[in-house]
């Protein structure tokens, strides 16, 4: 394939990764992916709410399958009268943006989004469901061109000829970041921690960077110290479920350990995204708590002896002082300085709930 | 089972991890344990080394099958004259000893004590498989007696009721550790990282805790820093593949790292062992790196697309200035002052290669 060709080919694999076809919404199922290709098929907008529970899909996958499942429950409510639309579609939203704890605020943007392409298409006696659709494809448009820009000054970090440590799967920022770099002719090696215990850094990071044709190489997760201290690294970086005002990151479990162990190293952790106006401190933030068996198996198999118990928080937190520069679409800010991203003239991306 | 009637289980299934009975080595696979209970058989000394390279045993475990493989060496060379079996078994031994590149200095102990058994009891018309078994049984009992002394210091560190972090498999400090609690009526809760790629901890750490009765969770690599930060940890603890003289620890990859973070978090970090005369320094040290294809699978399945790299090295090296105390079977010494372990009257110990 060419360049080009790969790259398309790389949008429409793991960006269309929900889609609402007229009729129900199809997820890619991440949790078997690459081993498998398989789809879960969602009849209602609940059960897109239980898939995303479930963790069919992660990263930037849940906003997507959100925006779709309010288009399914646009569908589901077109034969009503316009009150019980607006009654179905908010009760709709309401479900959808409670599946898990962590990202409450920013699915209520997203859906709040859908709910206002409705609402005017629904007074203007249109099809909310194609709205709803028309308003995230627009949305995504938006998304790619702003994840360029953050992609751009997050390249500006490395060097000409570096190795660049990730943690689980930024998944559009990391392959823009990739196309940034080969557009600039930055040779970069990559290091993925395999990100116990769903494995998104071994099953979706490390695909993503192969599949772009760059150096990669999975560790796992006890390992991030030694490489570091043995094969160099320049640069750590994630994207965030959240980042609060004050400064505080959340990301998937192990971000904080290994922003410890770069700090102590002298790598820089840069983390890409937008702070959330939803969290103006990080107290306003509920970790989710997942079922503990989880972490008892690994692809299937179990591990431990039975008796033995188990510990899931899905997400930690990095406090600022760890944090090297949050690197956003209007440049790169300190961790304690971040209302002056709303001042930019910019702050439009996390206002309207886009994520990377 | 009564408590009493546990501890002699425990010894019999985790201290016999290796046996010659007269005609072949019986190793326990703790590569599948606990979920199969198999034994890898060994019919010549060179597939006792075979399997130390495979790591079908680990923690303590390859020393007590270095000997049990000299034992069947000298079965093997029982009729030979007596200066072809000196030759014979000198080269078992070495052949034996350089099973894995890390812990060679140790094992030529072992394997030399064993050589000095047998030529003992060739030069006298004994029997020299017998010899090495009742010298392999003396050192073991010696051993126990050590860990014992090493456990009562080492559980001097924690609370009355306190929570402890482990990592990998410390095999006889661990259950000595919690008999000693036990026996103190100290009450302590048990966190293990799963340990990857081999999943030592979820599968051989949390199942000798859980069956000395103790409350134990299995965590994730990426988890220590969270559960230090959200859970308590009152002590970091690991035991050791080598102590270097000028204070470095060698173990299992990912001890560095919860080293770090437990620096960050003010959590103390023990290290159990003698110091290992055999590395006056660091670099006398050769980190194993083992085959990096076996860090993109967990359990038998594969995690990450073709194509994609592994790497796998198989310890890491904990820095003086990260290591709170060595605890050894005389006492708690700084990593700075290790030579004083030798002057105290103690050191045959260490001398005499006896791990834990």
């Amino acid at each position: 394939m060419e360049r080009q060709d790969r790259d398309l080919a790389f949008m429409l694999q793991y960006e269309n990764i929900a889609w609402f076809d007229g009729r129900e919404v199809r997820i890619l199922d991440r949790r078997v992916y690459p081993v498998k290709v398989e789809f879960v098929t969602c009849k209602t907008h609940q059960e897109v709410t239980r898939a995303i529970a479930d963790m069919v899909t992660q990263s930037a996958g849940p906003y997507t399958a959100a925006a779709m499942g309010m288009a399914l429950a646009a569908h589901e409510c077109r034969d009503r009268r316009a009150a019980d639309q607006f009654k179905w579609l908010e009760d709709a939203a309401d479900n959808i943006s409670h599946a898990r704890p962590t990202t409450v605020s920013r699915m209520k943007i997203i859906t709040g989004g859908c709910l206002e392409a409705a609402r005017r298409a629904i007074e203007a006696g249109g099809d909310a469901a194609q709205a709803i659709m028309d308003h995230t494809i627009e949305a995504n448009n938006l998304r790619y061109s702003k994840v360029h820009r953050t992609a751009e000054y997050l390249v500006d970090m490395f060097p000409d000829d570096g190795t660049v440590m990730t943690q689980c799967f930024g998944e559009t920022i990391v392959g823009m970041m990739l196309k940034v770099c080969r557009d600039r002719g930055k040779s970069i090696r990559i290091y993925c921690p395999e990100t116990r215990p769903y494995f998104q850094g071994a099953r979706l990071t490390a695909t993503v960077c192969h599949d772009m044709g760059f150096d990669v190489t999975v560790i796992t997760d006890n390992m991030p110290a030694t490489v570091m201290r043995n094969e160099h690294v320049d640069v750590f970086t994630s994207a965030a479920d959240a980042i609060s005002l004050d400064g505080y990151v959340v990301n998937k479990v192990g971000t904080f350990q290994i922003a410890i162990v770069a700090k102590y190293m002298g790598v820089p952790y840069f983390v890409t995204g937008a702070p959330d106006p939803g969290h103006p401190t990080i107290d306003t933030v509920t970790i989710e708590m997942r079922d503990p068996e989880f972490v008892l198996q690994a692809m299937g198999q179990r591990t431990a002896a039975q008796g033995v118990k188990g510990y899931y928080p899905s997400f930690d937190i990095t406090p600022p002082y760890l944090v090297s520069g949050v690197v956003t679409d209007s440049g790169i800010y300190a961790p304690y300085d971040l209302h002056r991203y709303f001042n930019n003239g910019d702050g439009e991306f996390a206002q309207r709930g886009l994520n990377l």
